[in-house]
């Protein structure tokens, strides 16, 4: 039983392919969008279409742009000797809103899953060898996201890098700011404890 | 501080108008989108701009179309003499999807509210009188939500449907099957003890 008009199902059945949306909630939004006024749901449309269209990875950093290379790579300001490698660049995002880095990054566009079947020729990793070969980087930290397909990803790239001439590092692990040590989960104590750092 | 390229921004920006969609659920949708097949983004662009483009509210009763009058108007089978008047299209939707009504919907696409400057003449009420003038149509079933916005616009209708030869009914209040007697709230279970039945 379909109780929709056709294009309205097909939107429905468009928007619930997002993830994390369901049936219910594609409803709501194609309802809404068909409420909206006409300029709301074309601006969307055209920004979909748009962002899809010209937007693509940076030839440099596999960074989301639409232009090559990416506003990062070409930033002079950031430091030239100090690259960040993410999975994702989402996390690069989550990177620069943290402020607390102004190097360069290196998108590997996912980690190691054999459950998955990704293994490294899937992931940006050649790019990533050139741009250490010509010697400005001088340390690599391996920002992979602290899970089992993260972990995998840092310690292949540990092993492929350790023996070119760099500094490698990755990030601390340890307690979230804000949490409770009572809700901690043991492997995250653990590893606060291994990392503790002196008073001064 | 802009972490995206433009034209990833203004998607951001697109679906974080959606409601129930915030700044993080917009950004992963964003990525969603630029990650997956180009077909995939293009065909949701496309799906936004039919649906916008094609689909109306129904000359006849208001409920969402690209045909006019919409499928359920134009369906005979279904029995012409009864009427169920709601707030909004997903109310018909959800009527549809219960399977308990085989007769005709008239939507008011909305509902009496001073706190939102909503009066009758907003309403598409106009439409409902002229319907009725058929005299075709023998009983007319209030199904606005249970709140003070449906009530109020029940009882307004009411007054004005009150003369003419036609049963008036609305949906029964009570328990929401499955629900616990314990954690129903007071007025729905003076409802149920008023509305009580014969058991036969």
């Amino acid at each position: 039983m379909n109780v929709y008009a056709k294009p309205v199902a097909r939107l429905i059945d468009h928007l619930a392919r997002l993830p994390g949306i369901g049936p219910k909630t594609a409803q709501r939004l194609a309802f809404h969008i068909l409420n909206a006024p006409a300029e709301v749901a074309l601006g969307l449309a055209r920004a979909v279409e748009e962002a899809r269209n010209t937007v693509r990875t940076c030839s440099i950093c596999g960074y989301l742009t639409d232009q090559d290379p990416c506003f990062i790579c070409r930033d002079d300001r950031r430091r030239q000797d100090l690259l960040c490698v993410v999975e994702r660049p989402r996390d690069v995002v989550a990177m620069e809103k943290a402020r607390s880095f102004r190097g360069l990054y290196h998108v590997l566009q996912g980690a190691i899953s054999p459950m998955e079947g990704i293994g490294p020729e899937q992931l940006n990793i050649r790019k990533l060898l050139q741009r250490l070969e010509g010697g400005t980087i001088k340390e690599v930290i391996l920002a992979m996201n602290p899970n089992v397909e993260g972990d995998a990803t840092a310690l292949y790239l540990a092993g492929l890098l350790r023996n070119l001439d760099l500094r490698l590092t990755r990030l601390a692990h340890g307690l979230p700011v804000g949490a409770d040590l009572e809700y901690a989960d043991e492997v995250t104590l653990s590893k606060a404890m291994e990392g503790r750092q002196e008073i001064k």
